[in-house]
């Protein structure tokens, strides 16, 4: 399979780089973040705007798009960019992932997974071939293998397993896939053992698969732990293929990603804290319903020239979020993606003029991350929520 | 104070007319249509859509804004329209039909009305007086009066202190109004009965307000009364100034007010419903959550040249519903309203062609309502589910 990735510009002082990712829905610029589109949108905008915002590419789940609209639906419809009417490139989620967060019950063996329905508790049977089956009829650029994952915790003998199931796997995703305008990616796992991380990574360098995933974290772990656990991912990849940081978004989390030498990230979180009133600004995270925004007639980041920016006052969108007003999760979620696309389009212009070690330290100095201990119980609240359902 | 309607056309065959509403805020041709507007918001979309949809007048709620975001808040951001960056005009409802629908318990005698809010139950004051001053403070283009509604199914002698009342502090707001870029339009009262429908109407009339508007209907009356209370008021107003039948705007009552010689319409049933999924047609109202449209690839209504009929099939639009995604609303309301819009101008040109009864025929035989008991059903609910709160 041809190589889909060119590297264009490491930068001199370390492990980021600039690159390209060649698509069959145009080229897209990497470091790249990719908006969440769940169910086939990304949650409450149009795609016109994903387009403005100078996204190029988006993330779909395989797992949701299977459960509704179905996958009969969207081969009937001519496959997700005609359905979404999105004609950038996507990346689909294979599905691995989201059967161990939202199923409430699973049963794993080396054929596939057994998962209900999150929606209506129905029962359904997944295996590899059918995770690329699925994802040859939604048609998406970049198609994962199915992978198995393990919550932050378990023990080695249980990473292990689920990493060598997910490599048996990746070789029998790599055996069936045929679709020529889509390229398949494979996923390491090793959980938080250093050791499984570089064994998972090596494995699967040696499929030759067209780029990998660094699947399993942001799960609980604290964050140096997970900065480990991609540089030691890392270290086992060719340095010519793609490398994707799956799930993880946060502003800090990119650019410190990008600093270990990632060039993919897909999150929900940029999207899913605007609905709930928090919007980054260069000094953090601010939470818009706090009542020091009611009378404020300055946008809530002077510095962002956004729609929502250059329109509304923080008063506006306080007053918005109070009366739970739906515009006010659209306006929200265009900020927050616009300052992510900035963010992107600053550490790779950074990195193609040699510039990037400084514009990390900067950035890493201003911009003050959420308390991480609020961040991690948030996770486990939510994987802790989904199991109980 | 001078009129602020000039009346361009009467339909030779009927009541039906053509006009102009000018406003500090730009000309409204008549018949117009008022997207709702009651939190500084059409729910759901941009002051730009709002514009891109046709639209040059919005209406707006005193009651709603004075709980949220508070009089002060807007007095200190310059007013409604600089604060929700409308720059079209607004028309204000002054609260009168709010505390009687929302409120969960309120007092009236001649002084004002005493009421609780129905976010925290907190207790308020409001006066004619207050209800224009708070409406010079939101700087709409045109102010209404506060009067008393009567429920539907009240007796002679209620419904005549009501109407009296109304008079008496349609008297005092005429008394307090100031801005003179803002016209402050009267509410003509009288339940169900016509002699009283008449004597409101033409007492207010004597009082020469620029223009008149028709309360306390569609509140679970028959269609058929409903029109002939209509016909009872505007036939005891003055022709050359502008007539507003508050809270009604299905397709066809809106067809039927403008035979009637109504000039504005507001309500909130159009962006309502599509929230519920409910999208016009020519022929009716769709439910997209029908399983029929689940792999339909043509719009909702082909005739549509809306954005959302332009871009997206109704199997998506199914889709973005079942899975309850924010979008969903969004474009649903889209649809409505560039179909009112739609609508709106097909009538006027053809009152101002001098076609309007065959178009109003063309229109009532293909266009089936929904059913009437269903709609009065629904709004009866709605009311005691307020009262009970």
């Amino acid at each position: 399979m041809n190589t889909n990735f060119n590297l264009v510009k490491t930068n001199p002082e370390g492990s980021a780089r600039a690159g390209e990712l060649i698509t069959a829905h145009g080229i897209v610029p990497t470091p790249v973040f990719l908006p969440v589109g769940t169910q086939a949108t990304v949650k409450t905008l149009t795609p016109d705007e994903i387009r403005e915002l100078g996204f190029k590419m988006i993330l779909s789940n395989t797992y949701h798009l299977y459960l509704r609209p179905g996958i009969e639906i969207l081969r009937k419809m001519g496959g997700l960019h005609r359905f979404m009417r999105w004609d950038g490139a996507i990346l689909t989620d294979s599905g691995g992932y989201q059967v161990f967060s939202l199923s409430p019950l699973r049963k794993i063996d080396d054929s596939g997974v057994t998962f209900r329905s999150h929606i209506d508790g129905s029962a359904h049977f997944l295996t590899p071939e059918l995770a690329v089956e699925y994802q040859e009829i939604i048609g998406s650029d970049v198609a994962m293998v199915l992978d198995e994952c393990t919550p932050t915790g378990n023990n080695h003998e249980n990473v292990l397993a689920a990493m060598r199931r997910t490599h048996a796997w990746a070789e029998r995703c790599l055996k069936v896939h045929k679709r020529t305008d889509q390229v398949l990616f494979a996923i390491a796992q090793g959980g938080i053992f250093p050791e499984l991380r570089r064994e998972s990574a090596a494995y699967l360098a040696s499929l030759d698969f067209p780029g990998y995933a660094i699947g399993g974290l942001c799960l609980g772990e604290s964050k140096e732990v997970m900065l480990e656990m991609v540089s030691e991912t890392l270290s086992a990849l060719p340095p010519d293929k793609a490398r994707y940081l799956m799930g993880v978004g946060s502003p800090e989390d990119i650019v410190e990603g990008v600093a270990r030498g990632v060039d993919i990230f897909d999150c929900a979180l940029p999207t899913r804290v605007a609905r709930n009133g928090a919007l980054f600004t260069w000094q953090g995270r601010r939470n818009i319903k706090n009542s020091v925004f009611s009378d404020m007639e300055a946008p809530i980041e002077p510095a962002c020239d956004c729609y929502t920016c250059r329109n509304f006052s923080a008063a506006y969108l306080h007053h918005l979020f109070v009366a739970e007003e739906l515009l006010a999760y659209r306006l929200a979620t265009i900020h927050n993606l616009a300052f992510i696309s900035s963010l992107m389009k600053k550490i790779r212009d950074s990195i193609l003029d040699g510039t990037f070690a400084s514009f990390r330290k900067n950035f890493l100095e201003t911009y003050e991350p959420t308390n991480e201990e609020t961040r991690i119980n948030q996770k486990q609240k939510w994987l802790r929520a989904r199991e109980i359902e």
